[in-house]
């Protein structure tokens, strides 16, 4: 029986504990939903960075950069991580450097998994298939927001986590998969009504970031599970 | 408007954000049920101890020493941390230091709060109470388990969160406060089943320490409210 763990922010994620496991990264407002709109739209890779320095570095060597933090975009990127900037037009074929608040970092921490995978609820269907096939222990790893635990990251895992464990292969004693299981079925009836409740939306409308919050929301827009290989994302 | 905050772990507290505040200790089985318990069966006082070598210093001068980790009394200690060893008999009067696995350090992590209490359901309505007559942002600290997130403390939060937030004192944008009432709101109609579910439960039944859980679940056991006062707990 393969196990599943939730983890609710980089402050808990043990490392030493999730070295054989599959890390599924969350962090659905905005970042994972955003590199899954950027592959459905032909991005050929990723390359996580985690420093402003860096992303300028990879600025300077001709690469289209994706660089914000706390929402705004830096002056010298391309973009932001509004999936609506990853248009087809833009990535198509391209290599993107990606830098954002959450994201980058712990897809850094997680670095010791078996392996690292993208998920969000734009390509959740191909995420539990993905998952499925493979024999090993899952990591749900939700970026939070700085550190602390959030809403929407949460729902997203035990969204994930309900269609894992309504197989036989998976089984969990780990408190925080049971408490996002049970956010999640008290959400699931109403996602977008539930995710007004997070802090995070307030984040955005206050910064007018708040346009793809109904698009981030949207089951299975891609089929596309974004893979770490050699320190980048490809397509899975 | 008083703000209504949940640390669901140790590793999530951040002392320089809660040092107005006051804070409750929620760590209920077992350490903060039985330091309720033992304040109703009249104890003066609880030395709240770090480290073994501690405990085993105010053995020998003579006090009454609570000393548990993981679950076990260790061997030089009068009793562990079941509520059921702390009875008139045994603490009438008395001054215990206690040390525990994991109530005792979040004790110190949060000494630059305004004041510190400790809560359980055993206690709640007199926790809601105290809290009601002062005028101070509130924070419920779970002390989880091993720096996890743990179910029990989370739901123990979720119904001092739902009491507070019943009155027109309190509010919150703290996204834990909202999944700690949510899990509360589904919990709450059969606290005992949902208990079961949680991963200390079977950590004690696999000790055989889970005969105090009934004990710890039930409401206003007691009227008293342990404060911390100078480093040491006294009924506030």
């Amino acid at each position: 029986m393969r196990e599943l763990e939730t983890c609710f922010s980089p402050a808990l994620y043990e490392p030493e504990s999730h070295s054989g496991s599959i890390v599924v990264i969350i962090d659905i407002l905005r970042a994972t939903s955003a590199i899954c709109t950027a592959f459905e739209n032909g991005a050929a890779s990723i390359i996580p960075v985690g420093t402003i320095p860096q992303a300028k570095e990879y600025k300077r060597m001709g690469y289209l950069v994706a660089a914000e933090r706390d929402g705004f975009v830096l002056d010298f990127a391309d973009f932001g991580n509004s999936p609506f900037n990853f248009t087809r037009e833009k990535v198509e074929g391209k290599t993107i450097a990606y830098s954002t608040t959450n994201g980058t970092g712990i897809i850094k921490m997680a670095v010791s998994a078996s392996e690292i995978i993208i998920g969000s609820f734009l390509n959740i269907s191909a995420v539990v298939k993905w998952l499925s096939e493979r024999d090993k222990n899952v990591v749900l790893f939700c970026a939070g927001w700085k550190n602390r635990f959030n809403l929407e990251d949460t729902i997203c895992a035990g969204a994930i986590s309900e269609r894992l464990m309504a197989g036989s292969q998976y089984s969990t004693i780990d408190d925080s998969t049971i408490a996002a299981l049970d956010l999640w079925s008290v959400a699931k009836t109403d996602v977008r009504g539930y995710v007004e409740k997070a802090a995070q939306r307030s984040r955005l409308r206050n910064k007018k970031l708040d346009d793809c919050i109904d698009f981030c929301l949207q089951e299975d827009f891609t089929a596309t599970v974004p893979v770490i290989m050699d320190g980048i994302l490809v397509k899975g």
